[in-house]
């Protein structure tokens, strides 16, 4: 941002936009070669593009003037937020200017009677529970990354709470947007639910920056229970590791968190995270209540498990055995790493019906062996959801064309069990060669939806909706 | 349906699709006027206008030829569940063949392991409810009409269980929907959740038939508690009541069901269900869970209660007891009737942050008196959503007017408050008038997804979405 960053500039010409652009924002317009690479991709394995230039507003009406600038010149926008999506969400595909809400990351209003807040997207979501803190409420949602809540609003996100708490999905209760074409909305009032007209809120939430700029989100939070207490088991197979999941659902034990880990995982977690549970499936479990509450669903999730062939409930009741636990379970992308050193992560995601988990999990690490390929998997086990890191070696063409055929089968995998090809990555650029595959003719609508809402194409192109050509 | 009901017929030429219709459906189209009357409007005070046909299909495939006629000849479409609909979204103001679903009434499949159902959308609530019975599972949404979960769906239906369970919303796992093509789409895989784009199950929940027809739905479903108990307690102002809803709440209590009844309410119930309790602001709760942690919440709760005043909390433990409670809450419509013979009910909500819910109660109750207009209040406490059942005679023009003023202010009180203009009636023509006013410019974004998904304009027209003229 400085001027020196800006002797890197194509020459203006080609960007009749860029005097609009600091006209109006000044310094906080870059096109330096540095701050653009830096906005061209997620932390994944996809190669992105970087954009034309990056600005850095810091309200609704200037982001509001930015797409109104990129409308006039029919150039793509591109809302970026901490730049940790999965699926290559942010490459500048046909160019463009980025618009980095990162600066954006005000708390608004904490409404504790109303169990409600009011956020910029450049919040992320560490930054929010630390603000919450003393107010007695938290916000469950916690995908791998400390993403943007903008961000984790684009992609639909959830992470290790959802099975109790719901996903971005059911914590968003209204979203400020500004549309295509500059004016800004806001999809919902702030009561808690609503039956009048259709639910942009939900529309938009998922909609990965197609639809338009999020410059305010209103989320749900939940008080923090009284009580809360994790425990650890392991099983012999993935099957019985499930299983108990199911029994403990069906159950009906509130199961805050419920999350597998399988023998290839857990073995990169007892070396890294110096976890001493075996090298064998596993479920993590986390329980909130009363003293009492806990104590009961623990017993009765214990109980569970030991019909299933589970091992000793190993507890975690204090406060640094939890969080020596739930470390070990956030660091198992690092941990994963680790197993192979110089090879990148790759990591992918799909979600099945729970009853088909076992069966999917168990094929894909046949497949995994058979393709003689490295990958941990890890699953939000009550969601049905789980991930792969594979572990490749990204200078071998080789290999990485294993791992993209791997990706593929495990695709195919999930949709013949009626899943899905994303539980909370997202579609962006890295599985949109699967969404015909997946919806059919749903695509269509869904394109007529981006059509009808962006006629000039200058939100995010080139993502989520496939080209139908 | 008889070859005498199609006596009744206007002249063919002025229905040309008429012998299409029969040709695909035989005697299951109708032009009889009674027929025709009977689908004209639902459960309320307007006045509907009656189709030009009936069809009762009884396939996804059917509904999508009657579709591909209406789009051949650019004529309403209207879905139809139970015709209990609060607000007439079946009115057919511009003429045009009713589709009937209640025909399609099949339970597909039941799946326990996954906590889903897949059903047809004439299913009704309590149809739903006694099939799952020995499975261990339920499903909680509960208007107070046994509707079809195809009506339910389409309005975004809630009910008492909703602070706990959620709505319609959260509660379709996917659709199967027959676009205003007649193309056959399905909104999303059965996995419990997705990333994978534009999130088109929550389009359709909620619009109210002007989409598309829902053919077919996958439910999401809970385990039925191990043990339940309810509770009553009246307090001696509208604002201690929700302030022990807050509290509740805030302390983390996973509650049930905590309905709100006023002191006109609780007159109306102990004459027309013979409850003992007093005529005051009263509150109904409903625990969920084992044994022990029903027992815990219900002391947490009581404790509460009486911090803010509450009188004795009063339990109704036993499944009968617990029944006749619940009974007397359902009842409440038929229990405001009884004050006031020969007056209609005419029903209205709206619901606002929960911050604001005794506020926007106490105004409504002061604005009724300087209206000298009878109307009980409930409230989904827990959701800010409230409920008046107005008495109004509809034969004095006046009184109607007396009642359209109010309901208008009440909308605006609401509004004010940053709430909306129905919690779970929806819009259909009821609430039309108010779509502006709450939504601004986001209309303009409803109005273009609807002319993107409904060119010919078939499906449902004059509802939710107002004329922008």
């Amino acid at each position: 941002m400085s001027a020196e960053s800006h002797s890197q500039l194509p020459a203006v010409g080609g960007m009749p936009w860029l005097e609009e652009l600091r006209t109006l924002l000044g310094n906080r317009v870059s096109v330096a070669a540095a701050v653009r690479d830096h906005h061209r991709t997620g932390v994944s394995h996809h190669a992105g593009a970087p954009p034309d230039a990056v600005v850095f507003p810091e309200s609704t009406e200037e982001v509001s003037a930015v797409v109104r600038i990129c409308a006039r010149h029919r150039v793509p926008a591109i809302p970026f937020g901490t730049g940790t999506s999965a699926e290559d969400h942010v490459a500048a595909v046909r160019g463009g200017i980025c618009i980095d809400l990162s600066g954006m990351n005000c708390i608004l209003a904490v409404n504790t009677e109303d169990f409600d807040v009011v956020i910029q997207p450049g919040v992320t979501r560490k930054q929010l529970n630390e603000h919450l803190r003393d107010t007695g409420l938290f916000f469950p949602i916690d995908p791998g990354a400390d993403a943007s809540l903008g961000g984790m609003t684009a992609t639909r996100a959830s992470g290790t709470n959802a099975v109790r708490y719901g996903t971005m999905r059911d914590n968003v209760v209204s979203l400020q947007v500004v549309l295509p074409d500059g004016r800004i909305i806001r999809t919902a009032r702030r009561a808690r639910k609503s039956s009048a007209g259709y639910d942009l809120t939900r529309l938009y939430v998922g909609s990965e920056g197609t639809l338009g700029v999020v410059t305010e989100i209103t989320l749900r939070v939940h008080p923090i229970p009284e009580a809360i207490s994790a425990a650890v088991c392991s099983f012999t197979t993935v099957a019985d590791a499930i299983d108990a999941v199911i029994q403990t659902i069906q159950a009906g034990i509130p199961v805050a968190r419920i999350e597998f880990m399988d023998a290839v995982q857990m073995q990169a977690c007892r070396a890294y995270s110096k976890l001493d549970h075996p090298a064998a499936p596993t479920l993590f479990y986390e329980f909130h209540g009363t003293p009492a509450g806990v104590e009961e669903q623990a017993v009765l999730a214990s109980s569970i498990a030991a019909e299933n062939g589970g091992g000793i409930f190993r507890w975690a009741s204090s406060s640094e055995d939890r969080s020596r636990l739930w470390k070990a379970r956030h660091d198992s992308y690092f941990a994963a790493l680790a197993l192979r050193p110089g090879a990148s992560g790759w990591p992918t995601d799909v979600c099945v019906p729970l009853s088909r988990l076992a069966e999917c999990v168990a094929l894909t690490v046949a497949d995994l062996k058979e393709s003689g390929l490295v990958a941990p998997i890890c699953a939000h086990a009550g969601d049905g959801n789980f991930h792969l890191i594979l572990l490749i070696r990204m200078d071998d063409p080789d290999e990485r064309a294993a791992a993209e055929a791997l990706c593929d089968r495990l695709v195919r995998r999930a949709h013949a069990m009626d899943g899905t090809c994303t539980g909370e990555h997202g579609i962006g650029l890295g599985k949109l060669k699967h969404m015909i595959e997946e919806h059919g003719d749903a695509v269509s609508v869904m394109a007529a939806i981006k059509h009808a809402l962006d006629p000039l194409e200058i939100m995010n192109p080139g993502k989520l909706v496939p080209d139908l050509g």
